[in-house]
């Protein structure tokens, strides 16, 4: 088995044409010496400027993005090369890893890494990125069942996912990569089943750190 | 049950004295516009100026510190209130946190919470700083069986450890809150159980949170 893990609809993108000239942007482009143009949408420096921007809510976090990579990245299922990470964003981006590629710790190094990446759509090697919708990346991925893990699916323990998605032999898991609100109409049209993992609802690295271990759990009980 | 948490010996300090006037330390400090001592020290910024430090690779990681506080704080036993988290740094200070407080996920705002309380060894009201060596801390926390993860340990399932957690009242979880090496022999003297996990060495983050999601699976299966 090989995981297809999508963060879909991620809060990830560069500061967009109608605030770049709003005063948090502007001062933080100046404290940086960077193109604003180049600078990654962050709620945490640039929310005044935010209030302008449609469906703001779900919009910039790469903080969030950050952890739910490192959550995923860091486990045993990943560093074996039996997973494939892609980050797909609300602009239709999508980041891809090749297999066991480590992402930045530090956050200032991932912001650099990202920024980069979507400033030039570049490939850095060991991470591409490319315009693809998000039904477009799953047909490529051509994946067998596709999870989707959402507090609007069917309450399902992580135990039966995780054995759902060892039988299949290319699952694709996807989670949300954004803070508030709930998948589009596009998201939910790729996804085969739509699963709520816990009463309370859960960050995304939260989520994502318990499928990856359950299905290791999974595949060491079918490999016994 | 009510798990404590600590992070022990974590690589979480202010810019020590020796290297308070290092060019990468004066250049970061004159960018922040913030008096260099206090500045967290942090290997992503600071590594030309580390190599002078005693145990060098044992410090400045203050995101590995943040990684794991995100891992356990996100997890609904945290949000419960039945996880009692204390960040022990390898100065002897401990960064206590109130009950089912959440801390900031944008590294900035973490990290500026982190030098205001490392600097004025203040209270911020959730998060109290202050002096104390391990072996006090885990006396003061009176806590009963104190389970230590290291690669040092037995090789131990996790479940087996949970089990364990959860048949005591006020049991202590330790974590290394350090990228490389090992526990101290004064840490490992208030270790009741030293534990591996994992046939890999995981990152502190990954163990955290498993640790905490293993023990909700424990309580589950006891209240059932």
């Amino acid at each position: 088995m090989k995981l297809n893990f999508v963060l879909a609809e991620s809060a990830l993108e560069l500061i967009p044409k109608e605030i770049l000239k709003t005063p948090a942007v502007v001062s933080d482009a100046r404290r940086r010496g960077v193109d604003p143009s180049r600078i990654l949408l962050d709620r945490s420096i640039h929310h005044s400027a935010m209030a302008k921007l449609r469906d703001s809510e779900k919009k910039g976090r790469p903080d969030l993005v950050h952890a739910v990579l490192l959550s995923v990245t860091g486990t045993p299922l990943y560093l074996d090369g039996s997973v494939k990470v892609f980050v797909h964003t609300n602009k239709d981006v999508v980041l891809e890893l090749a297999e066991k590629t480590r992402i930045p710790k530090s956050y200032f190094r991932f912001r650099g890494l990202v920024e980069k990446l979507l400033s030039e759509m570049s490939d850095e090697g060991i991470i591409k990125a490319y315009q693809s919708r998000i039904r477009d990346l799953v047909k490529k991925i051509g994946s067998g069942k596709v999870i989707g893990l959402s507090v609007q699916g069917r309450q399902t323990g992580l135990e039966e996912l995780a054995e759902k998605v060892v039988a299949s032999k290319s699952p694709c898991v996807i989670v949300g990569g954004f803070p508030h609100g709930h998948f589009t109409r596009e998201t939910l049209s790729v996804v085969d089943e739509l699963a709520r993992v816990h009463e309370m609802p859960l960050e995304a690295s939260v989520v994502a750190a318990r499928m990856v271990y359950e299905i290791e759990k999974s595949l060491t009980r079918t490999n016994d």
